[in-house]
């Protein structure tokens, strides 16, 4: 039987409802090429299910200065397929978008549970991605740290607010209970919606979402000694001939006319600048696999089998460009993508401010050692966005540190759940936490995937991953119907 | 026996630690006048055991533009008198300061509790009061919308979230439990503070704090009725009188030259300009007579005192003059008040913003009705500052709607504690939500009372309402050691 190849793994990546384009730091698993080709996509043709609307929302929700005024058009999406309607208080299946043009989150997972439920869905785009532009367009948003500066989470979270609200009233659905779904970013919002605004949702469902990963609650090298054991644990062979492959890299390039003979070993679309170029899109391309380790393409495995099953004699380059060659879906050569931030990046923006991971590498992992170090990280923020990176900020405002103790005492309904294969899972909560905060998990599988629409092919794990999800979502009903 | 003057009781309410300039509406206990007597006294001889620190506060929390990171001193002050030290792990008492300078915040029920528990003794000036101005002075700070914007709830508390995380750092005292105490305002403040930051303090304690008055959860004129309550329960006599003044006032000044008879006949400093002058001024008297109806003056019982103690003869007008003469301490004249609000004002701006209470006077009072009018609110605001009030947002943020399921599903830790004279217990919490959710309040007593150093003369339920507070403090504190 032909196994699946990497194009489609990338295609169906691309496709994907709900993690597209996920959480991803500087420089690790960035997805950039994806997002470029999806930034070309037409978002007009969503089924007629599916009703556009937009809010008039305010600029900045925290300070009363007069230009905090400003309301920009969020866009939303109904979708009144499933509804029981507001008479019959059936829930409100709220998906708290995260950095993406909120149309490519509208089939997953979420549909499902509309379904069962006889739920209303609501999706809402986060502030500063595909329509929801502050300021008209995304040139004016983009022009500067003044105007991108009304990008942060609280605000997001306070736009979800006003949105539901909003809905609610509009549908005279105030008694319908709102339950918060989100994937990845759009996980820790959802999460830490829940924990802000109890008032307003009844439970969060928060998939592969690591709120854990901040301020050092979680150690920096965790999500490269998670990639390295999903390798190491797919084939010892392959994870050594990845770490050895770095120090040959370097061998080769040192040569004369050493990057040309990487370059075309490679078959890199532009001639590479440096080998650090080189080890940066490999080491992404890693990352990527593990982070999307998910059935049924299992691409940490197919990377595995291009490394190990190049003919015998193969040396270790040869074994990584055959592992390449298969992934070489989008066009004839490697384009060799940039690592730089973007100032054109709302991610990148918000990476720069609040969402600071500190993921380093480590020597335990099957990369080169590459400790976070947040001098340079400030730096280059200064350097793009003129702005200065508030790295403790995040647990301040929203706690993590102790956060079985915090969230045990406090919290309820929260379904934190993950993918052990994911290097993100590191930085979830994984423990249940309470009766109703609650971790499901399975060592299998990666980043969101039980945030993609059940199919009749998926693993049983996975079934009763969803399943476990399902009957909590329906407990917190019937109690709140109680 | 002589029975204390109303003098005595305004000059006890001007140095009560607690509530001195506790929340009022506009145009309903304003306490304008005390405030502006306060602001001549000095701050500078707080006994040595008060340390005065500064914190370096961002303006701005929520936002990244290049000037929400301009800092300004925002002052903390700490006692460490009773302090068992961070290797006991022993508890930090924090004040979040409500709308006035902090060091008036001082001595006060906190401090027996800290006695009690061998606290430290946190107090945090709120933005925009006392010495905690952004822009270097009040000049600065309040030239306009754009430099007052940066005065709101959610600010306030995302301060006092970075001073206690910076305080308990310096001090090596992360495994101290955080406990939040306010009173009026700054009770709310605590009260959402330990909702939305549950991983900084472990309890709050809520004096007075009527975090139900908003976006008409409670009655719009449920004020008026408890003030007229409270007349009415003192004397029916009393209260009849009070009743009837409002339109005696008006028949005098629609007689020839009536304004100048009243200016006359209630000794008014300057000409009275409209009866309605005369009717606000007599209106905030008799309101905080009742918010502050606490022994041991009991300002209700002197006021009627002083209205039914008149000779028999004396009409009207008489009485209500004889009332206010035993008031007379701050000059040898009625000093008319003007209700308008000032731009110079911290908290007008925040009523005109945020803290938008919908209080009006209905027609069950022994006021002449006066509904809430969001318009001429809202035109007012945009006269004086330039900003449009937001009176639904507070619920959007904080709740308040069906607070008992919210709150029971989701809080810990917080005693709303309340006295029922006063008015403002009206929007308070005044049912337990839940084991450790509660409400803890005396018939007897009004604002903040509890909130006062305890002497000896304490009556019996207020002695009973604190020990009941203390009781429920040290269950927290246990359970955190536990």
């Amino acid at each position: 039987m032909a196994l699946p190849s990497f194009q489609l793994w990338l295609a169906l990546l691309l496709l994907t409802a709900a993690c597209a384009s996920a959480v991803h730091p500087r420089k690790l698993a960035r997805l950039g090429g994806l997002k470029r080709l999806a930034a070309n996509e037409s978002s007009s043709d969503l089924p007629p299910e599916y009703e556009i609307h937009y809010y008039g929302q305010a600029l900045d929700h925290f300070n009363y200065k007069p230009e905090s005024y400003a309301t920009f058009q969020q866009r939303y999406i109904l979708n009144y397929k499933y509804w029981g309607g507001a008479n019959s208080s059936s829930p409100i299946f709220v998906y708290t978008g995260e950095e993406k043009d909120v149309t490519y989150d509208v089939e997953g997972f979420i549909l499902d549970l509309a379904a069962r439920f006889k739920g209303l869905l609501l999706y809402i785009e986060h502030r500063y991605y595909g329509e929801s532009m502050p300021f008209g367009s995304q040139n004016l948003a983009f022009q500067n740290s003044s105007t991108l500066g009304y990008l942060s989470s609280e605000q997001a979270l306070a736009d979800y607010a006003q949105v539901i609200v909003d809905v609610k009233k509009n549908l005279s659905a105030e008694n319908c209970p709102a339950i918060a779904v989100g994937a990845s970013y759009g996980g820790m919002l959802a999460s830490w919606f829940r924990i802000k605004y109890p008032h307003i949702v009844i439970g969060a469902l928060a998939s592969s979402s690591p709120i854990l990963y901040f301020d050092d609650i979680t150690p920096q090298d965790g999500f490269d000694v998670v990639v390295t054991k999903d390798f190491k644990e797919t084939s010892e062979s392959c994870y050594n001939t990845i770490k050895q492959s770095w120090s040959e890299i370097d061998r080769v390039a040192a040569e004369p006319n050493g990057l040309t003979t990487l370059s075309n070993l490679f078959n890199t679309c532009s001639p590479l600048n440096s080998s650090q170029e080189l080890k940066d899109y490999l080491g992404m391309m890693y990352e990527d696999a593990a982070q999307y380790d998910n059935p049924p393409y299992y691409p940490v495995q197919n990377t595995c089998r291009g490394i190990d099953g190049a003919p015998e004699r193969t040396d270790i380059l040869g074994r990584i460009v055959a592992a390449l060659n298969s992934l070489n879906s989008w066009g004839s050569c490697q384009d060799i993508l940039s690592y730089e931030l973007s100032n054109q990046s709302a991610w990148d923006w918000q990476t720069c401010t609040e969402i600071v991971m500190p993921i380093g590498r480590g020597n335990e992992t099957m990369f080169e050692a590459e400790p976070f170090d947040i001098e340079n990280y400030t730096k280059e923020c200064v350097d793009v966005f003129r702005v200065m990176p508030r790295p403790h900020w995040i647990t301040t405002e929203f706690g993590g540190h102790d956060i079985k103790t915090v969230l045990g005492n406090f919290a309820s309904n929260i379904i934190f759940s993950n993918g052990l294969r994911d290097p993100y899972s590191i930085g979830g909560v994984l423990e249940d936490i309470s009766d109703s905060v609650v971790a499901v998990y399975t060592e299998q599988g990666a980043h969101c995937l039980d945030m993609e629409l059940p199919t009749p092919d998926d693993p049983e794990w996975l079934v009763a991953q969803r399943d476990k999800e399902i009957k909590i979502i329906s407990a917190w009903i019937s109690e709140y119907h109680a």
